[in-house]
């Protein structure tokens, strides 16, 4: 939802299809191979509409899928690692970079690999915090229990002298007080939606395929557990003048 | 300079094919119709190295001979309008942006156009500043005549509510802490030189064109002025560690 809201503020007029799986989320505790699965499926659901492109916006199913929905689909896929990354590295001064994210994101690896890929000097560390996304799901992210989930998981990295740090989770950017108090102002915060949507306008860009209707486009929205439930968080996280009532179906059949 | 500096920093395996029309730049206070031209003979002497993308590193010859360049040449063309653009556009939380630049760049209304392409509602503001180039060329940028130049170019944006500022000319980065200091703590300055190098990245990715070899790329300078002063400016701009040995052939049969 923090992509969609970047998409939604940077690309006014681009037609957003949402499939939020709900019923099945958080991706980070769960293995590879369901993570891989859940994620075909719902591009199988998705292609349905003929998107000129697909973003997977979630650094979990990125990880481990991303390569093979590229693989699979005809159109362009963005993932949201590689954003975090390149606008990592155009931060960076010093070539150390930090990455926080879910078990899975970390236990794949595929930061450091996407910066040594990029840049093959520079230095990565990372740590997952599985506190956070919890911590977000229950809208406790700007509560005093916050920052100290957040002082205790990010703690063993104060030392380190990154001067980047990649908030290598799409819940993370609601931790971002938070997580910038306990890190200090001296280290930079790379919010991987935020990146991820101006990579969508770079590629629509240089395909020649921004939308141009001067008209807002009308939002669908999917999800696969309960629909009033994602309403309501998807009017909260949106904005009512964003997206002033969106219709949200539930999509059981994909299950 | 900026973007190859950028683009070596944040994707140090591309090899990258330079050249410098140091014989008559700067293009600032030139026609379209000349920078279109010179623009047109750079691009068919770049394209015999068969590279993979050629990127416009200038704002006032992207202004005005960008799209043309992308119809004529079989590879993506890259400018450094759109990703100062995006970048503001990210940056942004009151959708009111000010950009400087030349003559040309500020004339074309280049940048206006992809601000509102992108995101029709946004409100922009722009003033050429044709002072900056001879005071960045002169290398007096961090002179108190520099503080004073900037300032009295750009006091009467001072009292407009933008809160990003595009640095609209390559050579600007170079008066970012004159520009920053007249400007105020609250305005967030875009550095389009770094911008277009993370997109050239993204570019890349996406095309499945990024440099695999772990070997340091050998770059070719190629300047239409005196290669011996081009020679003296790209090592003290790229620094040493760099770029140790730029080799710089004067290709005069160009002009």
């Amino acid at each position: 939802m923090t992509v969609v809201k970047e998409v939604m503020r940077q690309l006014p007029q681009e037609q957003i299809i949402y499939f939020g799986d709900t019923a099945r989320s958080p991706y980070g505790p769960r293995s590879s191979e369901e993570v891989r699965l859940f994620t075909r499926q719902i591009v199988d659901y998705l292609i349905q509409f003929q998107p000129k492109m697909i973003v997977i916006a979630c650094n979990t199913a990125t990880a481990v899928a991303l390569e093979e929905i590229r693989a699979y689909v005809p159109v362009p896929v963005v993932g949201v690692i590689y954003p975090g990354a390149r606008a990592a590295l155009s931060a960076t001064k010093t070539g150390y970079i930090g990455v926080i994210g879910t078990d899975g994101t970390i236990r794949s690896g595929a930061y450091e690999q996407a910066l040594k890929r990029l840049s093959p000097h520079v230095e990565a560390v990372s740590k997952a915090c599985p506190t956070f996304v919890p911590l977000v799901e229950k809208g406790l992210f700007q509560s005093s229990e916050a920052l100290g989930v957040v002082r205790e998981a990010l703690d063993p990295l104060r030392s380190l002298p990154f001067d980047t740090l990649i908030l290598g989770c799409t819940h993370y950017p609601f931790l971002t007080d938070a997580i910038q108090l306990v890190m200090g102002p001296d280290v930079q915060l790379i919010n991987s939606a935020e990146e991820t949507a101006r990579e969508i306008s770079t590629i629509l860009h240089d395909k020649g395929q921004l939308a141009h209707s001067l008209e807002t486009p009308v939002h669908q929205f999917f999800c696969s557990g309960d629909p009033e439930m994602f309403q309501k968080i998807a009017r909260a996280w949106l904005g009512e003048q964003i997206c002033a009532v969106p219709v949200v179906w539930r999509m059981s059949q994909i299950l």
